[in-house]
Formats: structure tokens, sequence, C-alpha cells
């Protein structure tokens, strides 16, 4: 066994070559069993023996591509930051911010309803049962999110759309802590109920998504609007 | 066994009458171990064969104080549920808005710190393994908190503290969402670690608490300050 032994050595890859060998339909479905069980039953319920079962392969096998449990998880949270790496990258910061940030919005909730088992497994990555990764998880997920708002917020102060803060981070922290909760409220149940909650919602009152995400654009309008152009 | 069936039958109470008659020494400890357990495994990961021979008492007792793992689980957010009520419950819709919101984060803060067991419970709860009770544990968890906000939101709106705003539900949303991931940056390993990539600090830089309160109170300020007021 040769334990990451890419030839990039912070390339975020943590399985072997015998992996990176072997044929690419069973890579794959390797990695799409090894999602689902991780996205259905949390990292700490999930046995890699069941993984290796459902995807037809030995246990002998499985630990020649993937050292640990660890090195597999965090191969698939890598393709799901890849996933979101893309959705994100075409954000232009020549563009104006509050639309930007609109379409993020709007982005946010589509990347939820389109891959939930990512958003499960976002979820579970924050939790106790995980810390032994969090650092590494944190680090590759957040990291691509705080330096796009620190890439569009710069420009928008450069042009007088944003006000000049001393305090980018924290604002930008606010900015994504709404994002935020308003993905994970389309990814789990939990914050789903919560949304409707605060709507005031009862029943199976449907939620104003369009009115929603308006509001939520208003309130980050109105918090980092200059002075002059306060509405 | 008598599952739930205590006088007032919404008390939240999922335990059984032999339950409330138990010595109470036997109950706090049992309620103590499965706090433990399940905040240090997550529910998925706990077993209720561990949480009773951790208490001392046999798997049989255990299934007559509580009619399954669920109902234990429940009884043990309950508690976390009732603190956080003693915690906000002294807000007064009468003190100006915006030092309420800072005291707000500031004990949202205190409550992580000092309850690391119960925030990664709720941590937890918000996952995909915890589904099946996503809806009782949300019912119960947020509308302390969002009643809350409504009451002091409309209070300031009263006094022309606040704008008058269309959305008091989103606008709530927003506070409450940047209020809980503060919450989860001093609870959360994975959170902890995404604040400082926001806030940009490197290795073992602290984090500046009062001037981060400062920040995410003045982009609350700015957000929710009538237009004349607007800073």
């Amino acid at each position: 066994m040769e334990p990451n032994t890419d030839d990039k050595p912070n390339s975020g890859r943590f399985h072997t070559q015998t992996f990176a060998k072997a044929d690419v339909k069973r890579r794959e479905k390797l990695l799409a069993t090894a999602l689902a069980q991780f996205a259905e039953k949390g990292f700490s319920a999930t046995s890699v023996n069941d993984i290796a079962r459902g995807a037809g392969i030995s246990i002998g096998a499985l630990y020649s591509y993937f050292p640990s449990k660890d090195d597999l998880y965090l191969t698939v949270v890598e393709q799901g930051r890849a996933l979101l790496e893309e959705a994100l990258g075409d954000i232009d910061a020549a563009a104006p911010f509050f639309a930007s940030y609109e379409t993020l919005v709007r982005r946010a909730r589509d990347y939820a309803l389109a891959n939930p088992e990512l958003n499960r497994i976002y979820l579970d990555a924050t939790t106790h049962g995980l810390r032994h990764l969090s650092r590494r998880l944190s680090g590759s997920l957040e990291t691509i999110t705080a330096e796009m708002y620190r890439k569009i917020l710069a420009a928008a102060i450069e042009r007088g759309e944003v006000r000049a803060g001393t305090d980018t981070g924290a604002d930008a922290f606010c900015l994504d802590s709404i994002m935020v909760l308003f993905q994970f409220s389309f990814a789990s149940d939990y914050y789903q109920e919560r949304l409707r909650i605060f709507l005031g919602l009862s029943g199976d009152e449907p939620i104003d998504e369009e009115a929603l995400i308006a509001s939520i654009t208003n309130f980050v309008r109105r918090a980092l609007a200059p002075s002059g152009a306060c509405p």
C-alpha cells in the first residue's frame, strides 16, 4: 500500500496509486456507494465493510485503494468540493455585487436540491463525531467560499457599491451564515422546518421562495450599502 | 410500560410513569450518561445498551423508563431546550433592540462554551441520520427563538427603532442565522475553523471576540435601522 503518493503533495488526494490505476467503472461505483452510505447514515454509523459489499469488492481491495475510512471519506468530500468550486467559479467580481449575492443564494438552493447527498455529508462534517477531521474538512470546504467573498467584496468596495468597512472578514461571515442556513433549509428536514417556523408557516402552506430570496438580498443590501446609498 | 402518560398530553415528556417515580439520583445519572454518550458519538452511533451499562442499570430497567431510544433522546433534548428557554426568557422587549441583539450574541457564545454537550446534540439533531425526529426537534428548539424574535422585533418597530418591514419572518431568519453560526463557532471544531478562515486568521492567532461581536451587531443594525437613522 502506498498512501498519498500523488506527484503533488497537497493535491488533496487520499487514495493510493492502486486506486488511480483501477478500472474507471470500478472506481466510480466505489465512490458512489461510499457517498450514498456516508450521506444516509453519517460517518460514524457507516461501516467500511458495508461499502465494500455494496460496491461488490473485497474489503482487502478497498484497503488497497484507501488506507483508512478517513481517506475514503475525504475523497468523497473532495468530489463535493470540486463541484462547489465549479458552481462558484464563474461569479464575476466585476458584476454588480448585490445581483451576484442573489445569484449565489439561488445557486445555493439549487445545489442543495440537486445534491442532497453532498449536503447531508456537509451537515455531518460539522458534527462532533467528525472532529478528528474538522480542520481538514473546513479548510477544504470553506476556503473556496471565503476567498470568493473576499474577491467580490474588495471589487465592490473599490467601485463604491459596498461601504468601505474595516471588517470585511466579519461582513463575509454574516453574508455566508445567512446563505449557509438558507441552503441547509433545502437539504435538511430540520432546517426546512426551522425556516417554516421563522416564516410563520402552518401546515403545508408553501414557502414563497422568490419573496424570501428578495427579502434576504434586501437585508444584505441594507447592511452593506454605503451610507449615502442607504435605502 | 405506560409511555407518555403524563397528565398534560403535550408536556413534551417522553418517559414513563415508572421513570417519574424512580429515585432522583438514578434518574439524573441515567440522563447525564445519555447526554454524554449522544453528544460524544451522535444519535446513530450510540447504543442503548452502552447507556444502560454506563448508568449502572439493566437494559430492561431502561426500557421500563423510556419505550424507545427516540424517547430517551427527546428527553435529553428537552432538558437542553428548557435551559435555552431560561437563557432567553428575560430578554426584555422594551429594551433597546440592538443592545438586546448584542446581548443575545454574547449569550449564544457563553451558552455554547458552558454547554458543549448540548450544542453537539443540537448539531447532530440537524443531520440526515435524525430525519425521523426532525420536525419534533426543530419544533421544540426553534419555536422559542422564533417567538422571541417576533416579540422583540414587533416592539422595536412600534418604537421606530427598527424600520417597518413587510417581511419580519425573513428578517428574523437572517438575524438568527448569523447568531446560530456564531454560536456553533464556539461549539464545533468545524465551525471554529470556518470562522478563523473567514476572519483570515492564520496559525494560532486568537479571535478578537469583542471586535467580532461589535461587527456583527453593526451589520444587523445597518440592515434593520429605519432609512432616516441609517448610519
